[in-house]
C-alpha cells in the first residue's frame, strides 16, 4: 500500500466542515469521493484534524491508502479537476507508511481575523469577525501572551471533547494588524490577525480564545480577571466562542 | 408614496443573480421580502441594471415605492437585520418622485479582476477569473483604450438582448495591477483589474470585452486584429464571454 500525503485549502464557508457526513458536502468527503473515481478503490481520508463548518484551511493536511499506481505528479491535478474550486490541493506527497496526519503532526497553526469599524463588506465578513466598536489592541496582546507556553487549556475547550488531557503547549500565540485590500474591488481595509501555534488544540480551543481575548479587546475583562479565567480552567467564565468563518488552519507541522 | 433609493453592496457568488426567479434566491427577491416583512407591502424594486449569477455589487442602487412612514434612516438597520450577511444596504434616502434606479443612471462603472500565476487561492478565485499563463499587458492596455469614445459595442453584445441601439459611450477603459492580500491569510498578491465606465452596457458586454481583452494578452489575437473584431460589430468573433465570478459592478451615477 502506498500513503499519500495532501496538502489542501479550503474556503469553507461552503461546506459543512471537514468531517463526513451523510447527505452533507464536506471537505473529507469531497476528496474521498475524488480519490474513488480516480482509483475506483474505497479510501478513507485522514485528516490533521477536524475543522468545524465555515472554518477555512490554508494549510490542512490528510493521508490515505491506496493500491493505486497512479504517478505521485498526477494526484494534484487529477484531483483538482474532480473538486469544486473551492477546495483545492496544493501538493501531493508520498509518505512512509507509518506516517499519519493526526498523529504525526507536532504542531498546528491557526490565525484568526478580526475586522472592527470597517466599511461594509460582505465577502471580507465571510472571512472574519466584525465587531463594530474599537478593541484594545494592547491589552488583549497582553492577554495571549498569558497562553505562551505549557499550560492546562480547560477553560478554553468546548465539552464534548474525548482529549485525554487538557495540557497543551503554545508556542505563538499573538496579534498584529494587516493591512490590505479585499477584495482587490474594496478600497484599502485594516484586519486584526491572531495567531497561534500550538503543539496541539482542544476542542474549540482557538475559537474560545478569541472570545475570550474580544472581551478583553471589549474592556468587559480587565487583564488580571482574564489571566484568573484562564488559570481557573472553568469553562463557562469564558463566554461564547468566536464565530467560525474568521478561523484559519494555517500549516501543519510533522 | 415615497420614494426610496438604496446603495447595496453583495458577494453574487451567493445568489441567483440579481432579478426575481421563482424558488431561486436572488437580491431582488431578498429585498423585496425584507420591505415587505418591515411593511406589510408588496413592493416592486427597481435595480439600475440586473447582475446575472456570480456577479459581485460594491455599489448597486435600487429604489422602490412604499407609503411606509418608517424613517429614513431606520431603513438601512431595519433591512440589514432581515438580509443574509452577503448583501447589505450601505445607505438608503429619500429621492424625488421621478427617480429611477434604470433610467435615470447617467454612467455606471463595472471592474474586472484577472488573476494570473497566482499561487492557488480558493478565495480569490470566487471573486476573479484565473488564467495560468502571462498576460501582454501592454497590449491588453492598448486594446482597451479601443473602446474610449462613443461607438457601436455590437461586437461585444451576447444575444437575447432587447437593447434598441448598440452604441454606447465609454469613458473609462483601463488596466491597471492591484497589489495585496485576498484575504488576510495568504500571502501577497497581483491581481489585475480592468475598470470601464459607460453611458450604459449591452447585454454581457463587460464579460464579453474581457473574453476580447484576454484573447489580445495571450497573443490570439494582435491589436489590429482586436481592432477589426471590434470594429465588424461581430459577436461571433469575440469568443467566450469572461465568467461571472470576477465582474463587479462598483458604481452607478446619478
Amino acid at each position: 500500500m502506498r500513503n499519500i500525503k495532501l496538502k489542501v485549502t479550503y474556503d469553507g464557508s461552503c461546506f459543512h466542515g471537514f468531517q463526513v457526513q451523510p447527505g452533507l458536502t464536506t471537505i473529507q468527503g469531497l476528496l474521498e469521493e475524488g480519490i474513488q473515481a480516480l482509483t475506483g478503490e474505497t479510501v478513507k481520508v485522514i485528516g490533521s484534524g477536524r475543522t468545524d463548518a465555515g472554518v477555512h484551511a490554508l494549510g490542512q493536511v490528510v493521508n490515505f491508502r491506496t493500491t493505486s499506481s497512479i504517478p505521485i505528479a498526477r494526484w494534484k491535478p487529477a484531483l483538482n479537476s474532480r473538486l469544486p474550486k473551492e477546495v483545492r490541493v496544493i501538493e501531493a506527497q508520498e509518505v512512509p507508511e507509518e506516517f499519519h496526519a493526526r498523529y504525526s503532526a507536532v504542531a498546528k497553526s491557526y490565525r484568526y481575523l478580526i475586522v472592527t469599524e470597517a466599511p461594509v463588506n460582505p465577502v471580507l465578513d465571510r472571512y472574519s469577525w466584525r465587531i463594530d466598536k474599537p478593541l484594545d489592541r494592547k491589552a488583549m496582546q497582553e492577554a495571549a501572551r498569558l497562553l505562551i507556553g505549557r499550560h492546562d487549556f480547560a477553560a478554553f475547550q468546548t465539552s464534548g471533547s474525548s482529549a485525554q488531557t487538557t495540557i497543551r503547549r503554545v508556542i505563538r500565540s499573538e496579534l498584529s494588524l494587516i493591512q490590505g485590500v479585499f477584495p482587490p474591488a474594496w478600497g484599502e481595509t485594516t484586519v486584526l490577525a491572531y495567531d497561534i501555534t500550538a503543539d496541539g488544540f482542544l476542542y474549540n480551543m482557538v475559537r474560545n480564545i478569541v472570545g475570550w481575548l474580544v472581551k478583553v479587546g471589549e474592556g468587559t475583562l480587565d487583564v488580571a480577571e482574564a489571566a484568573k479565567i484562564f488559570a481557573a480552567g472553568d469553562r463557562s467564565l469564558v463566554g461564547k466562542p468566536a464565530p467560525a468563518c474568521g478561523l484559519w488552519l494555517m500549516e501543519v507541522q510533522y
